[in-house]
């Protein structure tokens, strides 16, 4: 990346907290599923343990919508735990004394890797254009973010990764992995996944997007010209976002006192309440994410369809696949059903491949693939420990 | 209502439309279950079908959170067909040769009952204070406005209504009043509804309130100071809101192409998509809804709790009751799932009271309850005409 660039890169567009990140730049870019090339592309990563001499205990996590590459230490903004810190370390499922464990901050994202936040470039002269991207940045699709994932991982001379682990939109990136790059993926674990995106999911992702549409702050993409962000519409956003990760059990748990107890006589002070929460809510998420990118990257998920890409045929995506599978989903993750698991592993049924699924029985809804479930983590592990052992890590 | 109270009631908020309403004032007004008097009191309504001599054959239908009282005929504002036109009129389910079905705006409405839009009045002196209610109106409950529905039926001098009748929300009203006069309701008709509104429902609500919120022409509720109103925000509320009311296949059908067919190459250009599809949704909706009465009305739904009315006990709330019971359900409901209405159902039997129950089976999501249902249709249609060869209609 030009130096320029690099420094407008980081250049704060207010409220929205800057800090340097761990980066990679590959200055001949990378040709977008939409035909655009994107050059020079940043790739900005962190890993954890240390890379054996043969190369061979690479583990590559894939987040998903809103986390990062921060996955086992404390965020840079935040300063909260890394976001899979309870499985990530010495002795633990990922155990960084055996594993050499990776995390990319997707393309698209605002957290080092090329973005809309980031300054527009030439592909041609790779120069930069003086202004940031913005809703000029090409659409990205889950494969597009893949690509940009294997530049890092070949450049550090990893020809193939032991595994591929990802929850959510990360399942779709490891199941993306296992599809376009089979000889790359010794092992693929989509966690809490689909090989789509269901109309509803995209459905509610309409309305985060409208909502950031829909506030005046947002100024048709061009915020950065003001140096302000539209914090109102992607609080909202990030509310609808929240609720479609919880269970109603998880969700009376954690709201039902705030959302039922109040005494309150006249509308007005049941503003007070929502804008408290709003304020909570919003306010840690709008200083560490940019909408251009929430926007980008809603929409990749909202587009992938893995079938669609192998002609409609699911299981032609593995067709011949020598990779591992495991997959898991959890009982009441509404967003991400146990059934569209459940299609994935049939579609890998019928490429005859290598292919171990567990549904773990949980009242905390999508999020639970974050939080404590030692079932799953014990699973995960033990799928993890075993691949390493076949290849001699 | 004073003259005053009436003129400024007709005074139309740009860009809401404002048409006259056939409506029933009653000025000793309405005491509150937050405890607050509201004097005078409007009930704007609509009936189809003739009262007979013995008053014996009246129906009182209870609309949904966006519905209104034209129900079997068209809207003056929008022109749509009334909302349940497919299933009253002569030789209908609602036989309007047969019955007298009324059908009432709720309190806190915007469609001529008594509600955030109209000025604010002195209970005392009955006096109207020369602004709108805005977000000063009380807080309003399920109760409230079914209290406020049997004013007009007392004053219309029917006894007994032949059945309650009501979907979502008009269904809680229909449980409301069995539970408040049992004596007044000789069966009762709750349809796709629940005893109490689940987190997860509540939390939507948050969700479109945080919408309204979040517009700044929402100006903390004094919106029509400005002679404006936050569209936007409505919009979006409207939008989760409608998701809500479809199931998963519905979503595909109705906005799947929509949703995924673009073939955008930068973000701007879905804007263009997403805000179109804003300006569908929520043009004719913020012409015809008040975005107060829309926080008072779906604060009203989440505070519902009929067991927690009665000892937490919902039993409790039909002991003795000698109503007839007709619960309906639909399979792919996921706002009111049949769960609810089983436990409604459940509470009834021990109560050794009379209910019948069917969960019809349709993908057609919460919304089953408007559309084309046969089995519905055939299974309420007998059910009133059971309940009125019983009363000798």
């Amino acid at each position: 990346m030009s130096p320029s660039a690099a420094a407008s890169a980081a250049t704060p567009i207010a409220p929205f907290q800057e800090v340097e990140h761990q980066r990679a730049v590959f200055p001949e870019g990378l040709m977008l599923d939409c035909g655009v090339r994107i050059a020079p592309v940043a790739v900005a990563w962190r890993a954890y343990g240390k890379l054996n001499a043969a190369r061979s205990n690479a583990i590559l996590v894939c987040h998903a919508l809103t986390a990062d590459q921060y996955l086992a230490e404390p965020h840079p903004l935040t300063g909260k735990e890394g976001w899979w810190q309870n499985i990530v370390g010495p002795g633990k499922p990922f155990d960084t004394d055996r594993y050499h464990v990776i995390c990319t901050n997707v393309l698209g994202g605002c957290m080092g890797s090329t973005g809309p936040r980031d300054e527009m470039t030439d592909a041609a002269t790779k120069r930069g254009l003086g202004r940031p991207w913005g809703t000029d940045f090409p659409n990205i699709t889950i494969r597009d973010m893949v690509r940009a994932q294997k530049l890092l991982t070949d450049s550090l001379g990893i020809e193939r990764l032991l595994a591929v682990v990802g929850g959510s939109m990360g399942g779709m990136q490891a199941l993306e992995w296992a599809a376009t790059y089979p000889d790359s993926v010794f092992a693929a674990a989509p966690v809490a996944t689909a090989a789509h995106h269901s109309a509803q999911n995209i459905a509610f992702h309409e309305v985060g997007r409208a909502a950031i549409h829909s506030d005046p702050a947002w100024r048709n993409g061009r915020y950065w010209e003001t140096g302000t962000v539209p914090a109102r519409g992607l609080s909202v956003a990030r509310m609808v976002a929240h609720i479609t990760y919880l269970s109603e059990k998880a969700l009376a748990r954690k709201f039902g006192r705030r959302l039922r107890g109040a005494s309150a006589v006249t509308l007005l002070e049941d503003v007070f309440e929502v804008q408290s929460y709003l304020r909570h809510q919003g306010s840690t998420f709008v200083r560490r994410f940019d909408a251009n990118s929430y926007l980008t990257i809603t929409r990749a998920m909202d587009y992938f369809d893995l079938a669609a890409e192998h002609g409609g045929d699911l299981s032609a995506a593995f067709r011949g696949t020598k990779t591992r599978f495991f997959l898991a989903s959890f009982s009441s993750d509404w967003l991400f059903p146990t059934e569209e698991s459940r299609a994935v592993v049939r579609a890998l049924n019928r490429a005859a491949a290598n292919v171990g699924f567990v549904e773990i029985t949980t009242d905390k809804g999508h999020d639970a693939f974050l939080l404590e479930e030692p079932d799953f983590h014990r699973a995960l592990g033990g799928f993890l420990a075993g691949c390493a052992a076949r290849v001699g890590v």
